[in-house]
């Protein structure tokens, strides 16, 4: 039979780019895949122990010796059936075919994509474990920095970077956890669902998940070749992740805005207009927000890519969409390493919070509320009495007499106690329930923060040393399986 | 002061379609919260006993005697108003403010969202609990219903519908789980967070959470009212469900389509066309795909429009989009229903089947597998015997003759034995490994379904009896404090 | 033949909803339809003129008597069977059937709903054209309006209202022209399709294309029933208006915000917080971002749910999406109302840009060019003298002094021209060439906005002018028609 | 002044990577703006004679002789910087500088970016009318291919691959008018824009628009930096385009599935399974289906990209997203290659077509017809007779006895003649009406595919050419400038 030719165009925008997709991605992970089937087949007694020693020889000469060409030769469908027809030469087609008994490219290949995602998002939590790391210092140092939070964009109230940070904190420790959660259903062995029923053979798909460290495998083995929540949803939870970041600049542009600028950036964050000259535009923000549009949109576009496609096996799931993931990934830690160096270099201004205070009277819900406690009077008399000081411009003694005709009584404290009730630092120190800006109030935010992050940081490594660990198994009866040939 | 005028486009743009809104959607679940507020108010001292028993009297009458208007009257804000404003009335204004002492419009809001969105979003996880279970009925009825399953479009390999059917199950659970740890994110109380930083009254944050079935609250204050995930997370994982249910009905189409036809639907299910009398068009299945679709792209809707919005407070997760989402659910709800309708109605055609793997000789994978067990021969070469034998048309000699050449022995089964191992009843019986469709392989399918299901219903109705409990613990707080005023 | 049943889910689910779709938006366009194809089938002898005018008769008195019931019927697939029906009572079952010669559901249907989608699409482009407008008179009110403009979230360059304004304005023209050019693909009649092959019978597809106001049919029947422009184009081209609506907002909300205040709104607009007396929201415009953003998402999900969707007649182009598409084009003209009331009352604060001016030190750059233009300096020399005057915090000696020694010569201008040229009025003025703030500059501008409106109204009154004078051309035909049967 | 350092961080993740960009696609259309700028500011002088053509002399010199490092050096912020520094180096800074006299890097930015996209957006309009001529070809090919055409996935009437794939090419023709439409809003110079307000400078707008052969320049200067629909409506109508094809595909899918199989592949477009011998996998229809997908989404991205960003000068519309839009241009490409390979070479199975035919009784319908127009008879009695010939298995006899009864008329055609109504080139040959498939039909079809393709092509050329008139006028202009220096 002639060898197959296939059309340019087929090869040139098809079969090349996937055999390089293969070869910058999935070589490793393959080797581990056949590394694992063949000690699963020869502990099965599937394959002759001589003949399973002599193949894994095999592999380990082409671990050294096999180099894929810079383009796909004509007549070849992949990097797949040139390894096989480099491991037939060496051992003879009839013996390297047994290599392949049991399993099939489907199952193979969802199970390399499986171990290589697995590899980088794991790697990206830990990447989002030190950003959260490293927040969580600058939350400290910013205990005592005063900043001033907005609503729908106008001065709300006093508070602190600390405050103010742990709450984005507190979410970015939620899309962690989400992360993980989604990770969960790609870190899933399917070795053995073969095509797509399995097979007859009594292999152990046990010992195969095992070895290649995944947590469990997929039962139904149609479900296995077939569903794609493996890949959306660790897109979606990635999309979750850039939608909170983004909100995040956004505000932080505000708040670093030359109006506002209640926070500022070194020199070494800062370009300057070739133009005008007086501008610093700390537009290592606006990368940021880019960098996460375009993850974000990156990962909706894996999402809908499975729209409408038949629950089957496809190739959505294959190398051109998981390589333009596995891209996605490396810009999301991109954008994490930008935030990380925005966040933790960013220099608060307090004077300028204070004046911000001073300027829109946001302490003067706490003077209404301080009323109300001191006097017993009630919400709303406070709050009038507060509207007209605020109309006749904080004069104090429209205060009094304020006080005095809508209570009947005289407002007793001092000028001084009025000022210092009106001041941002009484206005943060009195919040002291759970979860407010005072140091108590921020007591159980970082209880909370430390239990959250060591649960994921518990989580994740229990997953990366239970991979690790399978490593080493594998290698060990791997090197056995290999020893044999030599004995 | 004259009444303040709101412009008549503003009126009819905003203000009067949040009022709608709120009247249908968010009334009762505000009430819950000025009941559990005002408790906690009570229990703290922070309002004095007689006057929140009053109060809680008047909230009792507005409960029976309060009617909102049908169009927001100008000079109101929003409902809100209106029931403050009627609450003063019976109360005295005086009296009555005290009701929001140590609260905001910002932290009661998004808990009553929350509320609401909790209490739908548990019932559509609850109906598709009722569809899993449907589904598994089905599975049950189609142990030996005899199916062909695709990859990439093309027949494959025989099976059966519960093997079919139990792949997607396991993605629905799967779903299923999602959706709920989604959930768990809106399932915080808020209250105690007031505008963004707390509140200097000493308030028992904890105690209105509980007395709201909430499982926390949310620590940070400044967290509990910008961040976004309750909503975008409940949003996402509906979205995945979606993307799952129109995978599953794009295969469908496909099995039921009149060329495949291995399953067709009984009449009622099916529309004919005005024009073409012989056309029995299952349209159902293009209405769910349709309305799947429509759903999906409505939940991205919800995570995109959080996009560049600053982390503050905003309307986002306001009113207007939160009722759209509970519209989505509600259409969420008529996917679910029609996806039961469809798939336990669903009529299997094994004799059809039988005629597919005839036709494409799906069965022979399993004869080159068959003959590599039986004759101990190589994978490939049992494969390139195979092949042949089907490129001679199926004719059995031409097996024989090649297994002669091939391997130098002499086939020594029957026609019939050969005839048994191309048999799709043979190829589905062998494949027993976990998860195959052999009935071997199925029990452990089942196990995983059931524990899976239990797991999800288990922490179902945790959450929802925790919500009921705390429902009774309020209504008996109240009503003791109404009590009071009666003594 | 009993009458058929369907499934109560299927009813509930699929039939009744799209019923209600029908009832509320279709029933007028359904019966310009039946009109048309009547008057065509008379004219070219396919039906007998007697039975023509009978059934022209029927259709008469069902427009006046025919009431559909408040929910689908069992047994009743939809709005068109019942109205069949009803005028087979009337006309006879036999005579009745003829007014359905040589059409079909399927060129109806899509001709019904781009009727329908026209009518509203053209209202929408005619909102548009009314913002347009009033956005015109806006820029003429704000001619000496200063204000500042920014890049990057800097504050950049002075200029005006109407500069600022007419930006917008013809970003909008855009916007309106592909929306016009959209909806091209909509105004098409699709009758004479028939199910997707057209007809044996000698119709004239023009005249009933022409009788509707259609600028053309479609004319290659297959792709006229399964084409999705028309819906996906309509879409798209609103997504795009939307988008830009919501970039301006951004952009207003930070010109309006409390620290910048180069625009402020009147009380009618902005709504008080319960809590903070002295916070003055401008929601108006998260509302308006709110909704714009709903509107886009819609948008997108009208074009995703036709991806992967068979090329074939699908219902994703039926009453389901269009009728969610028609509550989406009402939604925008929530949207247009919005901005024309926030555009048209907001006001400009011209001291407040004068000051931010001064602050940024944003005019230097035309000290710059003055500098080169005046004494034919290199303009990196000048940059680096105006740099210093800006580190030596603009005092005019320093301006000498770094003059002096860069050039070597005297900076010989009095100080009253350097502020002059330093005045946000002088950056203005000599902005003179095309497009530029300055009256000159912005001439060009407006010559293209009347020439863009211009040309938007003339295709928009061209487009709507044939569909009136089309209306009125098939009252005739179909009113003699009648007539007929009355002599 | 010390050189400024930037964080190492900002130098790895933004500033790099956009040197990189840079250097791969703008460096080319950087000398085209620099050379136009320049011959205007002679033109127009603002730049001295003899310094013009110095600076001249200094471009050209850095046309062969400037290679920027393999990365960014420290303290340089972008590619632009160092070239403005070689050319300094070479003509002194001073005069050097006055090449950058009255424009900013925003003006200049946002035109080599209009440039570049403009050059590859034409460049895949001009690969589509490739592709439509290669459509328009297999059309002809394909006039007497019998083929069935679906509705709902259910068979519905036969006709032909001309028919079929025209339809296709009406609506890619409709794609390319859009495509072409967008591009007109990239088509424009936004040179003397400035920074946002242009400049006091005497320039010529016009001028540079016209050397750089722009259809026209964006007046309203703060529109031309600040616009982002020369990005968004390109990838908009590229959406647009996508979604056609994948809708194509998925039909064509379905009617090469082994069930189906109206249209087969030859064998250097098919992959065959490792383990199933007997699979034809016409896996290229996948591939389409997947890398229009991911276009899409792409270009959903790049849209989304500017939801809630401010309008104003933003990185948005900057290098990041224009590079990874120039990618999707070029993916954009592989899959029209895709496109023209599958259905140039896709084989139509005719007697698959009369089958299917035959199976389904598709024709029914055509019979009832010809009854109404041989009979005059109504179309719901031959609607009904029909049916009963379906019901009774297609026995002429049957069809003879429900024609007497219901009618009281013989049916006096021959078996023949039946047989022949019922055929499916009767079927196809009778719809000659216009769009039908018969000859005559398609007739008009071609006729509007030869006008929309040619005023494409018009449109597309007389673009083009008026690009390459400009540069062959702007190398004179330059060249003559140059030359003044060696005089």
């Amino acid at each position: 039979m002639a060898p197959k030719q296939f059309s340019h165009v087929y090869i040139d925008r098809v079969l090349d780019p996937a055999f390089q997709n293969w070869k910058k991605h999935f070589g490793k992970a393959s080797l581990r895949v056949h590394k694992a089937h063949l000690c699963m087949l020869d502990e099965t007694h599937i394959v002759d122990g001589g003949a399973a020693a002599r193949i894994a020889r095999g592999i380990v000469r082409l671990e050294k010796e096999f180099f894929p060409p810079a383009r796909i030769p004509q007549g070849v469908e992949d990097l797949y059936f040139l390894f096989e027809k480099a491991l037939a030469e060496i051992e003879g087609e009839e013996e390297a075919a047994w290599l392949h008994t049991a399993r099939s490219r489907n199952d193979m290949d969802t199970t390399i994509f499986r171990l290589v995602l697995r590899e980088r998002f794991w790697g990206l939590i830990d990447r989002l474990c030190g950003l959260l790391r490293a927040l969580r210092a600058r939350c400290e140092a910013g205990e005592s920095e005063l900043t001033v939070l907005f609503t729908h964009g106008q001065p709300a109230n006093p508070s602190t970077t600390a405050h103010y940070l742990s709450a984005l904190v507190m979410d970015l420790i939620e899309d962690a956890d989400y992360m993980l959660r989604a990770l969960e259903d790609a870190d899933r062995s399917t070795m053995g669902a073969c095509a797509i029923t399995g097979t007859g053979f009594p292999i152990n798909r046990a010992r195969v998940s095992h070895l290649l460290g995944f947590e469990k495998y997929i039962i139904n083995t149609y479900q296995a070749i077939s569903t794609s929540h493996w890949l959306v949803s660790c897109a979606l939870s990635l999309q979750n992740l850039m939608i909170d970041i983004g909100r995040f600049i956004a505000d932080l542009m505000h708040k670093a805005s030359s109006e506002v600028e209640l926070y500022r950036f070194p020199d070494e964050l800062v370009q300057i207009s070739s133009i005008m000259p007086q501008k610093r535009n700390p537009v290592i923000l606006e990368h940021i927000r880019i960098q996460a549009e375009m993850v974000a949109g990156e990962c909706e576009s894996v999402a809908d890519a499975f729209r409408n496609v038949p629950y089957q096996d496809v190739n959505e799931d294959a190398d051109l969409i998981i390589s333009k993931f596995l891209d996605t990934i490396e810009e999301s830690a991109s954008v994490l390493d930008l935030v990380e160096e925005t966040v933790t270099k960013m220099i608060a201004d307090t004077s300028r919070a204070r004046e911000i205070c001073a300027q829109f009277g946001v302490t003067t819900t706490e003077l209404a509320d301080s009323l109300v406690r001191i006097y017993g009077i009630g919400f709303r008399v406070a709050h009038r009495i507060c509207s007209e000081f605020v109309s006749k411009g904080y004069a104090i003694g429209a205060l009094r007499a304020a006080f005095l005709r809508e209570t009947g009584r005289k407002l007793d404290i001092s000028d001084g106690e009025i000022e210092d009730l009106l001041s941002p630092e009484t206005f943060v120190r009195v919040r002291a329930t759970a979860g407010g800006p005072a140091r108590e109030g921020m007591r159980e935010v970082y209880r909370a923060f430390e239990r959250g992050l060591q649960d994921i940081k518990d989580e994740l490594s229990a997953r990366m040393n239970c991979w690790r660990d399978a490593d080493d198994e594998l290698d060990r009866c791997f090197t056995s399986l290999v020893a044999r040939t030599q004995g």
